[in-house]
């Protein structure tokens, strides 16, 4: 061997030696503030999740019928080969109005604590209701959407299939129940980073590995941890530095509109950062299209620290071993408009 | 045996006789006429059908960001899983705005002579590029089709693999031809009348038989038959008597604005009636939604004959065996949004 190669093994070997005494660190602290998505749907109290129950969630969620212009399905604005959503800052809904917030995915949705930007629903079910009635999104009723689905036998049989026992199983409710059974179901698991929490040191190169460090170092974890890293508590946003009003409108104070308590102006749940490289654009008011620039942004606002371009980096690096494995979805087969099915109303209602 | 048994059973046995007999007569009738949808999907002149370019065609043809709002995609209007249209009288496109006629299912269009309710476009690959570019509809261009995909590195592989050998492939016609490629997957065999067509007599019911035989014997097959009972020739809509304003609206003068000739005013292609259970509301103003309805409707405005309501629900019956077997459709994977792809524009365009 040549005296250059061997210095060469030699550094390679304590490099190696040295870095995976290093993972191996970073992989104890990491499993104390995270864990990895599991390869099953949770189990959610009081909503088993019965095939015949996630499979008419299935063809509740494509449904654009459950919109009042037939337009308009879950899967718009939560798209299921987008993400798990629209790409879009905000939303457009019935009559091409936009939406105030950004659109989260609705992937690995079922382990935030809460759902909306606000928090204002307690639970993926309470969340499906809100869109189907929002003036700017799917503008119906609950009275409209059960007329619809008791117009065609198919979506009757599968209500009577997925509630067995009941006697008027198509309601408004079990239509949102049904709903959060199939959401529970898109979750993404096995991304690098779950593969690292698993003990596979190798799933993340040593640029991610920095990153997750920054990570937990600089303080991100302490809003963005458990399994989603993020979704489950409130925080201010610009609890440092208010971002600018182009980010931050001054007009949508976030929470304080669900609590009414001037301690919640301008907050929010911290966003769930599972398939962020999915994601674009940005913070609630989809004003950012850059990872980077929003990695950057959360360092100033929430931080207080100006980061450098290499932690930038890294840290952007790391947010990306978050990208997991889209399940596959077929597309349902969805039952055709009879006579009695109410028509579509693309009018924009009068106020 | 009983007597009163015995001639039930004599009476049984000559009906049974004399409706094999007549099945076969029907079927002798009906294999003149019209064929069975094929297992696979036909060759198309210039446009092999490889793997990659139909996997890349189905992420085109779900791909909302070919619209300039990044919301509208092919499936929006002719969505796999509503029969391969919208169940709306006409679409709701850009800006809200409704499309001019009734969205044709995208199933089974490979087999017609031509597309677009007037015969526009010769074929699929030159369909694609209509709606994409039609301000009512994704209000796109060319150009931005071209930036937006080449802004996404997956798109351009997956363009690469899709038409090897070309040094620059991600171009509006290819995306064209993918999409056709494929939309000649989207077929659908297996129908009742396609199992009668090739020797199962037991397929059709009397009733849906005995609507077969008055199909043919009102001469409904003179512009129905084929393949896709339809979708091969262009007639004036009201031959013999002109439907009123509310089904037939005097300002669509239909194949006139292709060929500018007298004779085509009003004139459109006779639709394809394959899956039409799946494909109200009815007729190229999309103002019909009842198929019992439609049928009474062309029975006068086509063939000058008041057709009785047994003969109207024999005929509905038959076309209810035109339903065939819808294809499975994993929804694809779409690439993310990148810093470079062009931003979505909702707004309409000034004239």
């Amino acid at each position: 061997m040549k005296r250059q190669t061997l210095k060469l093994a030699i550094a390679v070997s304590l490099g190696l030696s040295a870095g995976a005494a290093m993972a191996a660190d970073l992989q104890e602290r990491a499993r104390d503030m995270f864990s990895a998505i599991p390869q099953y749907p949770p189990v959610i109290d009081g909503n088993e999740l019965t095939e015949a129950k996630v499979g008419l969630g299935k063809m509740l969620f494509f449904e654009p019928r459950l919109s009042a212009s037939h337009l308009i399905s879950c899967n718009t604005c939560h798209n299921v080969g987008m993400g798990g959503h629209d790409y879009l800052p905000v939303s457009i809904g019935h009559g091409w109005q936009k939406g105030p917030r950004n659109s989260p995915t609705v992937y690995n949705a079922v382990f935030n604590a809460a759902q909306f930007w606000d928090g204002r629903a307690a639970d993926l079910a309470e969340q499906a209701k809100g869109p189907v009635q929002a003036g700017v999104e799917m503008s119906s009723t609950p009275e409209r959407v059960v007329a619809t689905l008791s117009s065609m036998p198919a979506y009757v049989d599968k209500f009577a299939e997925a509630f067995p026992g009941q006697d008027d199983p198509v309601t408004f409710d079990n239509m949102a129940i049904a709903i959060e059974a199939y959401e529970a179901t898109l979750i993404t698991p096995d991304a690098d980073f779950d593969k690292f929490l698993r003990g596979d040191k190798s799933a993340l190169d040593e640029q991610e590995q920095e990153g997750l460090a920054l990570f937990m170092d600089k303080g991100c974890v302490a809003c963005h941890s458990g399994v989603n890293l993020g979704g489950q508590e409130y925080y201010p946003f610009g609890l440092v530095t208010k971002p600018g009003a182009d980010i931050l409108p001054s007009g949508d104070k976030g929470r304080f509109e669900v609590t009414a308590t001037a301690s919640d102006e301008y907050v929010f749940r911290a966003s769930p950062l599972r398939n962020i490289e999915l994601t674009a654009p940005y913070f609630h008011s989809g004003a950012v299209w850059s990872l980077e620039e929003a990695v950057a942004v959360m360092g100033t606002a929430q931080l207080g620290t100006e980061l450098n371009d290499d932690e930038v980096m890294s840290i952007t690096a790391f947010l990306k071993t978050l990208t997991g494995r889209i399940p596959e979805v077929r597309y349902p087969e969805l039952p055709p408009s009879t006579d009695e099915t109410p028509k579509p109303e693309s009018m924009i209602p009068q106020q």
